[in-house]
């Protein structure tokens, strides 16, 4: 290599000439391939950006300038760039960089968050204080896709933006996908905005005129600039954008340095609110990602660096699962549709789609819109089932709460990605559902263990007609078969060993683990029950006498512990009167870095070891307060 | 009363000519104002929305076509004309008619939630649901504000109307202002559109020209339909809805009921989304509502019906100890700035925006915005306090979890109108904030109990730099004084009485009646210890041995008993290895039907006299297992 090792902060970028910028941007993509093939990553979004990371970096002054990256995927090159080339072969992996932003790393770095359609809320809000404090020369520059812009957030934010005067230039890394294709009226208008070039011509042709031709007393561009609104009305449509106040610029090639530099110098010279229109090419200079599956190549594995062929590890994921009954389920229930906030492939949902064709509806990165869309469906009378990552319910919590529950709307949620997903780091992780609806009137939680338990508890979610229910599981495999080997009440028990001493309560893929843990503690002479209650919400009842004939309780959930399934199956012994201990275990209060799953997990405790360590100190304190008999 | 009493359902307004209708509207204004002068309620929206909701039921067919209100407080009109003019005294009583839509009142109410942007959501959703059930004959009309419109799913539902082409009818009721004026790039937008009708003068000018000029072969209004578009791009602008691919027809006077029919049956006969702009004057007709002091008259109490003067009780309101307490905190700290979405007044900024001018922004009804723009000014180095009621906090949990609590922005948020408020029905009341945010890493969260403690915690809120702080509080009067008799740790200690035998754990504004429930101990010859933790998370450590030389400890919240504080608490005795009982109060899993907050605390339990019945009853219990001797 050559020219990246000679980059170590975005200063040594604005000695480089034209024809360096381009080996240069040669070099990073080379890079990137090799490397992310190695570590997995968000592949396509970065080869995306190289020449607009570039072209930032040499117009903006970061960090008195500030960078935002929306759905920080997209901020490896920026990486790169401003001092982590090396280390860079870390990525994602326990220790080392993060797939994200990270202020730890770097004072480049602002916003650790993957949720997306944030950056221009943050983006308003700095811009706001730099006027506050007399800092206007401080721009504040937001990189957002069009398919983060179709989240609300993101609206809120263009809202206030385009009604204030400060220097918040977005630039819209328009690429027409967010996973899938931004779908939508914003990306019908932006498509518009993409073929419009007639007003920019236009302009092209009144310059070279205009230069020929003084007009007395006024310079030549300022004329220009008077007449050009006016111009613009008749030459092309003047855009959203500038209705709502925001001036526009573009579109721009997002590959060419040269139209993104001149672009990001008129928008920064402005001094206002801007739009600045890139139009890039996920995946751009790779041949495998720009091939027409390019949403395969949005986050990869580890992969073959010269075909793309993943090298990955073979067996059936809880995704696919779900996705083969959801086309057994819709053979029968022409009422059952699905929806998606822009993930139909990742949620599973891309099979029943071609099965069903017109009964899975794209919302854009919406859940909000996703879940009050479904509830205004259940309203006239179908079952919608919406299928989300975990971690992005979060975005609908009130919708879950207020358009569906409080309505009383059969709306089926199917989370994947819960519990903790591991290298993408903190706000990717699926475990804030087990507690958050906890409090929501009448939503019924189901958590499967396996395969069959996941198309068992499916068939009984979509079953429900009058209240929200939920079905997750988590990201990866699903582990070979656990059957039961008996009920109480609609709890499976899973194993059933010696005296009633220990009651381990299993909440869905935690299953292989408790069973683990019921194997040391039975080794260790102490009788366990193991059961799964298959729907953690509302607690089962027959769970209270099964707890009560045992001396201790043990909770186990990979959700925080904080309001979980822990906490009411807690409060449940309580408002019985029963006075059996309880042990709850899950994540702590705490956000998780990034590493990978297991690794994750033995850090916060969440191993066989750990627990039946913790349970048999337990045990061991309640026999010494109780006297040795209660435990042979 | 004449014409009003005749109208039993919407065919009855069909049946009406002109000179009727205007009679009707007048009537129903002078029935408004009288009625809710003694109830109290939304007077101002309503009386915006005579003459629309008069349209819309005679050019709809509800319920065939449906008719949603967003943030349905706007639907007193709606009701009198669907047969709930009797019992229309009862508004917002227990028992009585609610102050929204209640599908439980009648089949022509859908929406039930108060909380805003949600109709465009369910428009889709029902859309989308009657196409695939071959009814698109059902129209879907969705009413919303101007103000809804800033509210960032209103922009998702708009993004995926405009994509199909569903017969979903957008009425727009521009009235400039949500709560407050209606602020942002949109309101700008919207004043434009309302002030250029230089294309609706055109058209009227083409149809008389038109129709003198025969169009050999072609119909006349063909031809001017075709020549529309054209037309408009030079006239007028073209507008950020038509460019997103909805059909904009206005705009149109609101108050005047041939403009609004004629306008709603283009919009039914176009047959694809269509958004018709309507132009309103909130308090319409009512001198006092009409006023400068609009913004009073959005909600009132019970009031003078000739002068609008209030005739509610006196006495401080926790809100105006808050409002008087920023102004005080503002003059020694410049970096604390305030945000509201869309309520400056009813929160209690009002004050320090008029002492501090430029530092109080309102960002529309946008409390994701408002919150992660907040991450985005601390992220700067301010101070922001966002002043929101509890409830809608639920729109921004992700927000508050990633953007401020995972970056550790200093955030203070304000939640006004905590626990149980009553008569504006399910979705008003303050009670998720207490559990959800428990599961939010290192988020401190305070509990006032009086004027002085709001006081103090709030300072001490303002004083977290690297984490959000919540201080949350009642709707209503603030109660006298209640003084600390000691401390222990974090906590004041309230009351101290007789042996360690109940330890109560007050939270925030549950003082008072925590001391009537110590009072009915005491008489009954149970010890009592009563503590206010301040701050109920993190969960004071000092609470555990304190706890431990208890024989019961007592939480009592005004927020759902699932995950609150009594959870908290409780799960921090368990990992102590604490086991004395524990008994939880608060709000049970379910939605509240709208009625006095007295009234609605008795019907759930949450009284002295219920609460002091349980505790004797468990105090009984535990007596007998334990022997006697524990209690004196």
């Amino acid at each position: 290599m050559g020219l990246l090792e000679t980059i170590g902060g975005p200063a040594d970028l604005r000695r480089l000439d034209r024809s360096q910028l381009d080996a240069l941007a040669a070099e990073i993509r080379t890079f990137l391939v090799r490397s992310v093939a190695r570590t997995g990553g968000h592949l396509g979004p970065n080869l995306g950006v190289v020449e607009l990371t570039l072209a930032l970096h040499r117009v903006f002054d970061s960090p008195s300038d500030v960078l935002l990256f929306d759905t920080g995927h997209q901020s490896y090159v920026h990486k790169l760039v401003t001092g982590r080339r090396e280390g860079f072969e870390t990525l994602r992996q326990k220790g080392g960089l993060s797939g994200y932003p990270s202020r730890a790393e770097s004072p480049h770095d602002v916003i650790e968050n993957s949720h997306a359609s944030t950056s221009l809320s943050y983006a308003d809000g700095m811009a706001k204080a730099f006027q506050l404090q007399g800092r206007s020369d401080r721009r504040v520059v937001a990189v957002i896709g069009d398919g983060a812009l179709t989240g609300g957030m993101a609206w809120e934010a263009i809202n206030n933006i385009a009604a204030g005067d400060r220097p918040v230039v977005i630039v819209v890394n328009d690429n027409e996908r967010s996973y899938a294709p931004t779908i939508g009226g914003l990306a019908r208008h932006l498509a518009t905005l993409r073929t419009t070039r007639g007003y920019e011509r236009f302009l092209d042709w009144g310059k070279a005129t205009l230069a020929r031709t003084p007009v007395v007393g006024q310079p030549i561009f300022e004329t220009l600039h008077g007449m050009k609104k006016g111009i613009k009305d008749i030459v092309a449509p003047q855009g959203m954008f500038e209705d709502l106040g925001l001036k526009y610029v573009g579109p721009v090639d997002g590959h060419d340095i040269d139209a993104l530099e001149h672009a990001l110098r008129q928008a920064k010279a402005f001094g206002g609110p801007v739009i600045v229109h890139a139009i890039t090419r996920k995946g751009n200079g790779y041949q495998p990602a720009e091939s027409f599956e390019a949403d395969l190549f949005h986050a990869v594995g580890v992969i073959d660096p010269e075909t793309g062929e993943p090298l990955a590890s073979s067996g059936t994921s809880w995704t696919s699962v779900f996705a083969d009954e959801m086309v057994t389920i819709g053979a029968s229930r022409p009422d059952v549709v699905g929806i998606t906030a822009a993930m139909c492939i990742p949620v599973g949902l891309d099979s029943f789609a071609r099965a069903y064709p017109g009964r899975v509806f794209d919302v854009g990165i919406a859940e909000q819109h996703a879940t009050t869309s479904a509830a205004g469906m259940a309203t006239a009378g179908m079952h919608p089932v919406v299928a989300v990552y975990a971690t992005f319910l979060n975005r609908a919590f009130d919708q879950v709460l207020l358009d569906v529950a409080l309505h009383k709307c059969g709306v089926t949620f199917v989370l994947d990605r819960a519990g903790v997903t591991g290298d993408d780091g903190a706000s990717h992780n699926g475990m804030w559902d087990l507690s958050i609806l906890q409090v929501v009137p009448g939503l019924r939680l189901a958590a499967p263990r396996d395969a069959e338990t996941l198309r068992q508890e499916l068939r009984e979610a979509v079953a429900v007609d009058d209240a929200p229910t939920v079905v997750r599981f988590p990201k990866g495999k699903v582990p070979a078969a656990i059957p039961a080997v008996g009920t109480v009440g609609g709890c499976d028990v899973l194993r059933r060993e010696g005296d009633e001493d220990v009651l381990i309560v299993s909440v869905g893929a935690m299953a292989g683990l408790c069973l683990e843990v019921a194997d040391r503690l039975t080794a260790q002479g102490v009788g366990v029950t193991v059961v799964d209650p298959r729907w953690v919400k509302p607690v089962d009842p027959a769970l209270v006498p099964l707890a009560a004939r045992h001396d201790l309780v043990v909770t186990v959930e990979d959700g925080v512990r904080r309001g979980g399934v822990g906490g009411a199956v807690a409060q449940a012994l309580r408002d019985a009167g029963v006075l059996t201990p309880l042990r709850d275990f899950g994540i702590p209060e705490q956000f998780l870095d990034h590493g990978k799953v297991a690794e994750v997990n033995a850090e916060i405790g969440l191993t066989a070891q750990e627990v039946s360590r913790q349970v048999v100190e337990a045990v061991a304190k309640l026999s010494a307060s109780y006297g040795s008999a209660t435990f042979s």
